[in-house]
C-alpha cells in the first residue's frame, strides 16, 4: 500500500507542510460582517477598479497573490506551482490571474470547495516531495456570480429564505516545506453525494450529505474523534445546510459536541446583513480560511481544526435539464503546531 | 529541496507509477476518421441515447470508467481517487458521471490540456505515496461545445479556415502504484501564456506559445534532448497552431527533427473531414492518447513519448469582455518500459 495513505480515501503527511502564510481580499458587505478586521485588504467598490464584475474577480486573486509573497517575503520565483479555481465560466478570474507571471499553474474546479481542495493538493505536492512552496488560492463575487448563476441584479429577483449569499472576496495560502506556520497533517478527499434536491436556493441542504460523508470518512480513517479538534468547520452550508449536517451526525451517533461551525455563517450577521441563509461561494471558506481561523492557530486559540470545503456542482444548465445537485466536500487537518 | 523535484516546475519519479489500463470512447466523425479501430466504444448516435448532449457527454465519461475498469479487472472500490473535468460549464460532465459513485473525486479545469493535467496530478498522488490506483478522465463533445462556446448549431454559422472542430469522445488512464503498462517518469506543469491572440477561431495559435514553453522547461529541468522521444506529442494545436509551435522550436535553435505530432491533426482527415485546422477539446487528446498513443507504446512501436496537453483559458465572456485568449500546456513523460 501506498505509504502517506490511511483509509481509502485519506492520507497522513509523513512530513507535514507548513502554511507559512496567508492572505484575505473581502469586499465591502464582508468587511462589515463579524469577521472584519481579519481582512489583509478591503474596497468599497465592488469593482476594484475595474471594468466589469469578472475582471474585478481576477483583480481580487492578483491583490490576495501579492498580499500573499509580501507577507511571506517572497517572490512569483519562490513559488513553484500554484493551484486554483474559481466560479466563474471556464474559471477565468484564476487563469486571468496567473497569465504571464511564470507562475506554474493547474487549474481546479470544486465549485466552493475550492479552498480546501487547492490545499489539499498543495499538501501533496509539497508532502510528496515534488515542490518546496506551492500557492492555493480562488476567489468569488458576489455580482458576478448573480448574473452568471441566477438573475442580472438590475432585475431585483426575489430572494428565498434558504437562499445564501456569495461572498466577494480571495484568500491564498502558501504552503511550505518548511519555515513556520500551521501544519497541515492529514487529509480526505471527498465523493460526489446527491441526495436528490434540485432547489438551486437551498445549495446547504444538497451539500450537508457530502460534508457528513467525508467528515465521517476522516474520523475513520484517521481514528480520530470529535474532541481531537477544537473546530470542524463546514464551508458554506449555511444555517440550512448546517441544521441536516448535525440532525445526520445525531442520528449517525456521533456527538459532535458543540465543535461544528460553518463559514456561511460566520462571515455574515445573518440577521443584521440580510443574507438570509448565510454566505457562500469559493471566497466564502477562503476568506474565513485566510482571514479568521489560520490566524486562531497561531494565537494558540485553536489547536487543530479540520477545514471542510463544501462544493455544490451544478450549473445553470444542468439544472435547466431537471437534475438535482450533486455536492462536494474535501477535509484538511490543520494543527497549532507539528504532532507526535 | 523537495526530493523527487527537478528544476522549478518539473518531477520525475523516485517510483514511477504505470499506467495499468486506459478506455476510450468515440463519436462517429471520430470513429470514421484516421484513428478508426483504436477506440473502445464507439456510438453513432450524437445523444449516446440520452435526451441532451450535456448528458451524452456525461454518459461518455461513465462508459470510459466502465470500460476502463473492465479492462482493469477493478472494481470501483478498487480506485482510491478520480482527477477528471471538462470543458462544459462548472465541468458538468464530469461531476455528474462520478455522483453517487462512491468514487473520492477531484475536479479540475484545465481546458483541453485536462487529460494531460489529470494524469500529471495522478502520477503526483501514486508517486508520492498518497493512493495505489488513480483514474484520469476528461471528455468533450462537439455539438455540447458548439453551443455553449459558439453558436448553436441549428444557426448554421461559417467556420473560419483556422477554426478546430471540438472532438465527442472521452478517455480515461488508470495509474497504479503496480501492475503492468507503460510507465510515467517525468511531468512538468505549465505557466499561463498570452501573446494577445484574440481570435476564439484560432485557438492552435493562442496555445502554441504555452506548448512551447512547456516542452522547452521540460527537457531543460530533466536535461534531456528531443531525440530521447520517439514522439512529443501536443493536445490539439491543430496545423495552424503546430506550425507556429516548430517556428517558434526553429528560431530558438532546438531541432525537433520530425518527432513533434499533433493530436488535432491525427484525430480527423484534415481535407476529407471537413475539419478545417484540426480536432480539438478535452476528448482530442483524451481518446489519441488512450486510443492510439498508449497501444503504440504496449506494442514497442514507440519508447518512450512526451504528451504535451494543450488548453485555450477563454470564456465566452472574457472574449466579449475584449480579453486575449491565455494558453497552458502541462507535459508528461510516459515510457514503454521502466528505465535505469
Amino acid at each position: 500500500m501506498a505509504k502517506q495513505k490511511r483509509g481509502r480515501r485519506s492520507f497522513a503527511f509523513d512530513t507535514p507542510p507548513r502554511i507559512a502564510a496567508w492572505a484575505s481580499v473581502a469586499g465591502k458587505k464582508e468587511s462589515e460582517g463579524p469577521l472584519q478586521g481579519y481582512f489583509d485588504y478591503t474596497n468599497t467598490d465592488t469593482y476594484f477598479g475595474e471594468p466589469s464584475w469578472e475582471k474585478a474577480e481576477c483583480r481580487m486573486q492578483q491583490l490576495a497573490l501579492e498580499t500573499l509573497l509580501e507577507k511571506a517575503g517572497k517572490t512569483p520565483k519562490d513559488v513553484d506551482m500554484v493551484f486554483s479555481g474559481d466560479l466563474l465560466n471556464q474559471c477565468i478570474s484564476s487563469s486571468f490571474a496567473l497569465r504571464n507571471t511564470g507562475l506554474p499553474a493547474l487549474g481546479l474546479y470544486g465549485a466552493c470547495s475550492t479552498m480546501a481542495e487547492s490545499l489539499l493538493l498543495a499538501s501533496l505536492t509539497v508532502g510528496g516531495g515534488f515542490a518546496d512552496r506551492v500557492v492555493a488560492m480562488t476567489s468569488s463575487h458576489f455580482a458576478a456570480s448573480e448574473r452568471q448563476y441566477r438573475y442580472p441584479l438590475g432585475y431585483g429577483g426575489q430572494r428565498t429564505p434558504t437562499a445564501q449569499w456569495t461572498v466577494t472576496g480571495s484568500g491564498a495560502a502558501l504552503v511550505s516545506i518548511s519555515g513556520q506556520g500551521p501544519v497541515i497533517t492529514a487529509a480526505t478527499v471527498g465523493t460526489i453525494e446527491d441526495l436528490g434536491i434540485a432547489d438551486a436556493n437551498n445549495m446547504g441542504a444538497a451539500m450537508a450529505p457530502a460534508a457528513f460523508e467525508t467528515i465521517r470518512a476522516h474520523l475513520d480513517d484517521l481514528k480520530a474523534a470529535p474532541e481531537d479538534f477544537d473546530l470542524i468547520v463546514t464551508g458554506d452550508l449555511g444555517k440550512v445546510g448546517s441544521e441536516i449536517l448535525l440532525d445526520q451526525f445525531q442520528k449517525s451517533g456521533v456527538n459532535l459536541g458543540g465543535r461544528h461551525r460553518d463559514c456561511g455563517t460566520m462571515v455574515f450577521d445573518l440577521e443584521g446583513q440580510d443574507v438570509h441563509a448565510g454566505g457562500s461561494g469559493c471566497g466564502c471558506s477562503a476568506i474565513v480560511l485566510c482571514g479568521y481561523l489560520l490566524d486562531g492557530l497561531v494565537k494558540k486559540k485553536y489547536r487543530r481544526i479540520l477545514f471542510c470545503g463544501t462544493g455544490a456542482l451544478l450549473s445553470p444548465t444542468s439544472s435547466q435539464q431537471g437534475e438535482s445537485i450533486p455536492g462536494v466536500c474535501h477535509a484538511v487537518s490543520i494543527s497549532a503546531e507539528r504532532e507526535g
